[in-house]
């Protein structure tokens, strides 16, 4: 319960406030002599950014990271990857209005009952640009996975969704997609939904897909950490996520044992993949698959009521810079904290490597 | 990700197989001067054991839990509470003819391919068994937690469910259904199932509500260990378990912000409940309200083909002693995991309580 | 800071007072498919325990171990490898005149302000009791370092001592001396210290030395968790134990550079082992030596003054079991706990095996 | 066995080399509110910076830090505190000669083998620049502690010794010593010594005393976190440290049971304090008193013979800047993790609060 590290042996320690000076984060335990592609960590900060398009928050965030240490001549020392990612585009005369009301459905209220106080620019600690942390960290560890291939997309906007996992998917076909929906119709009908939620000043919520190809059997540890707990745990730290399921999920409460059985093959794998590539909590070498909820976006250019930190009614006009549905910049989110639970059990399944 | 404890300050860490000696675990860091009820924990586990009815497994285990250490004259010293609770009736010639084969959707296979080989006899480590000496921890720890109710019922088997949280429940309700859903004609309907499930031999999923009551605001860490992603990891963790969501869950995915979001009243109370009783990581002292699906129970009582270690198809002929739908005893397992969560925030949030 | 537990890959977790039911542990992340010598585990507890000689507590406890879990067929399955070693020979009655005073130098008063209140049976969980199960702990992960020899041996009692490492030292070769002195004329003179201080009812302090060869370069990690820290830290929370030096140790400190510097070896090993055979916190591949310095025994069959709850004066006649000079017992443990450590690091560095 | 964190509970996690951008941390859970006094903690980095006086390294770093995060208003926020301090005076050309050689009695060969590489640009990680993060960090963690005073000094430097714990010091008076050794005639002879060999280009080893007063009785965990456990490991993780003692030390083996027994007065103090205030792990109320070895500087001003990666043998031609005894610089490090182990400490005894 060390709240800002994520991991045990690959560990990922953050810190930042959304209008402080830098966020940043220290990376630990990453192997000595694997060569960074820096390009691709950029990348992946590139599809979190705000201001990609007219769907996401117009906040100009250049989100340039800089290493600090931990790299030499291109290279991982084995030492802590320190680096920072510098608040460019902090305006806090935006929040002042807010300053002495609590937002509804955001965690001003409960900051407040937790430590007496807040900062509240721009929500403080409680930002999700504290995620472009996990973005940066988790496109770095990803590299110590090469045969992994983890592939977020957005599968469901409002009531618009698809209805099974698409097993096919690649981060190239999902960038097709203003808002990495990979199923084409599906997309138009929710680009639909966003321009008119845009107008109307609403936000909405949705869920992310994720595919993961290539993990081989045998990661994951079998009683409190078991792979499809610790991704969960992973999901539901992330800003707005309400609810994750593994595989079938919630469907397989209405299913029976003879169907929901996945039958082996000779080759170990199973012919049906209720399980989402995970049994026992241990990886069994088919695709994992796993599905996250979130919520429409709390921050809606409407008035509302609400009360302030002395329990009076105020009416909060509301301002700022946010996307109607936060699920399309989320996708890289999501796939930074796989690698980040993925890279952490890759390293402890090596105890098992030889006695 | 050290695998087999559970918690951070207030830890719990287990052994044990389904066909060893005994199943254990230890408590760390309950305070000192607690007064423990000894039948409130026997009772809890009582819930949990096999053999109370005709819907759960005929295994005989009498669940007669031995504490080691940690108490004196009744009360908690502050030094670790060892505990065991004997496998008194552990057949393993049932489990000869399994030895070879890999059960469908077990973690037989799983398990293999992370260690090399495996106890075999009734699932070893990865049986449900395990989930014995959580309840027993649980039951402990919700002692330091007196003003919190936690009460988890069935809320769905099968395709039979309820619509929405039912936050009168207490256990005494829910304990006057055999199968623990406190909606009188949903439990009906459920008992049928069940009966004509046990003829064919098959199985069916389920789904498991919680509530808890009487949580303060301010428990929960903003960032990695949000309250919800601690209560999602230990939930994740149960066996079976494929599905987790917080208060609105996978419903918000289809809502509007303008719906959604959770208005106060100047109370600090909300009118609705989206949130689940958590914004941002930290309970908002309202009910806090989750969802739990699993998925049926992968021992049925028809021959399966499957393959064995060579890789050779082999029909399993299922013989044993299995449930035919699991969330009826996972109920208590579901409470001590949420107050395993609680108490371990309730302690850290004391640092928080004066400088 | 789990304070009942020990490492962080391969952990030990324990629990158990004086005069409980039972004493015993629970070992985590032993890697699967280890043949257990449960006989050399029997051993290292025997050389611990109360009863070998005229020279140590005449308690009389069997101190057989009874494993629970964690082992199949002899091999170590990867599950966590639950223990207990009952306690035998508890004689409460001996301890009730010591209920209502503090005896000096032990911490009957530093439990009282710590917890509210104490086991006041056989000092509960104060007393070193406890060490039993960290040298069956100990005792088994060495069995994962077959190319590691540790030795550990009395070099001091009183003033009566080797001037430097012995490092030719073997466990026979230490146990020829019945207080597991290796120099036959100070372990004749450390005999007849004894024999006089057991007439005079009084204990001396001493110094345990341990030579550990055939640690490869590279275990270590080089801040916070630097080799001689964690085993200074090991060796510290041994009961009695007040100080600790690794190499050079105290002695450095009155050196030039130009004398102390080790010159290295065209093969990498150096001329001089001033280091201890860690440099920078990592092992150089050298002979690790180091000293750890234990008290006289607090528990003397002198009365003394002092003081009971209530802060009255009271006498306290000391009665009970108890040894003149922990040291020749005290061998096993810090050979226990330099296995815990060394294991630890042994399995970390794997991390570094490949990318 | 996060290398890089220090704590549980009130962690410190860091990373930077010698020669990079800039070096920092990220001190996590301190607690809410607590009012930051900036100018205290600039000034212990000043006491441990280079460039002091003619006895430490002239390196010139302004050692300026930057608080990035976690702090609002000057108050903390109970969010992560992130900081930097760059690295200002790196002068990489300095060290192009040592690239190939492996230093006597440096970390470059193990930090190779534990790596296969390393930054040699002025020892890198392992080069004590980074024990500047550990004094900013621990001149804040020390503010929690308000009754508490430590302080630290030089007590021994080459054969010139105190003979006892000079339990009168304050930071104050120890800083009237250029070297910081507060008893005035042995501050004289140890400048003296020092002038002697800096002429001669040769180093010398030291130690350092440390004085606790008002930490309560009650702070520090019974088995394996003793309070003397924790200090030892953190003292021993400084860079040169050899050994560590607490109280009576290594004198204690050359005691009798009825001398070195401590006295119960009926206020609950004892008459001596061989004890150095803990007892069991627990302190007792009195001073903590312990002291720290330190080897002599490995760097010294004379041509040295070693090796190279290929091992063959070459010649070092010693340059750069570096002091010729370590611990006038070191006394604000001691004092830094004694802050930051009493503080974690003091946190955790919190769940002893009230049940």
């Amino acid at each position: 319960m060390a709240a800002n590290t994520f991991g045990t042996l690959l560990t990922l320690t953050t810190f930042g406030e959304s209008h402080g000076e830098a966020i940043g984060g220290i990376l630990d335990h990453v192997p000595a002599g694997l060569t960074i592609d820096f390009q691709a960590i950029q990348n992946q900060i590139n599809r979190r950014r705000p201001g990609q398009s007219q769907w996401v928050s117009p906040r100009n965030e250049s989100d340039a990271i800089t290493f600090l240490s931990g790299i030499f001549e291109g290279k991982t020392t084995g030492t802590p990857i320190g680096f920072i990612i510098p608040n460019a585009d902090k305006k806090s005369v935006d929040y002042d209005k807010i300053k002495d009301a609590y937002r509804p459905s955001h965690a001003d209220f409960t900051y407040d009952k937790k430590y007496g106080f807040r900062d509240y620019r721009g929500g403080g600690r409680s930002s999700a640009r504290e995620t472009a942390v996990r973005v940066a960290a988790g496109a770095l560890v990803e590299q110590l996975l090469p045969n992994v291939q983890i592939t977020a997309y957005v599968s469901q906007i409002g009531s618009i969704k698809t209805d099974s996992y698409q097993n096919y998917v690649t981060r190239s076909l999902v960038d097709q997609s203003e808002i990495r929906c990979p199923v084409p119709e599906l997309s138009q009908q929710m680009l639909e939904l966003l321009t008119d939620l845009k107008q109307k000043g609403d936000s909405v919520g949705g869920v992310i897909d994720c595919i993961v190809k290539g993990v081989p059997a045998g990661l994951g540890e079998p009683i409190f950490d078991k792979l499809h707990a610790a991704l969960g745990r992973a999901m539901l730290s992330i800003n707005a996520v309400k609810g994750f399921e593994i595989g079938s999920g919630f469907q397989a409460a209405s299913m029976f044992g003879s169907e929901h059985n996945d039958t082996f093959l000779t080759d170990g794998t199973t012919i049906t993949n209720h399980s989402g590539g995970i049994q026992g909590g241990i990886s069994n070498g088919m695709d994992i698959c796993f599905r996250v909820a979130f919520k429409p976006v709390a921050t809606i250019m409407q008035d509302q009521k609400t009360i302030n930190a002395l329990g009076e009614e105020v009416v909060l006009e509301a301002k700022g810079r946010h996307d109607p549905c936060v699920v399309p910049r989320a996708v890289p989110i999501v796939e930074a904290m796989t690698a980040l639970v993925l890279a952490d059990f890759y390293l402890l399944q090596k105890i098992q490597s030889s006695i």
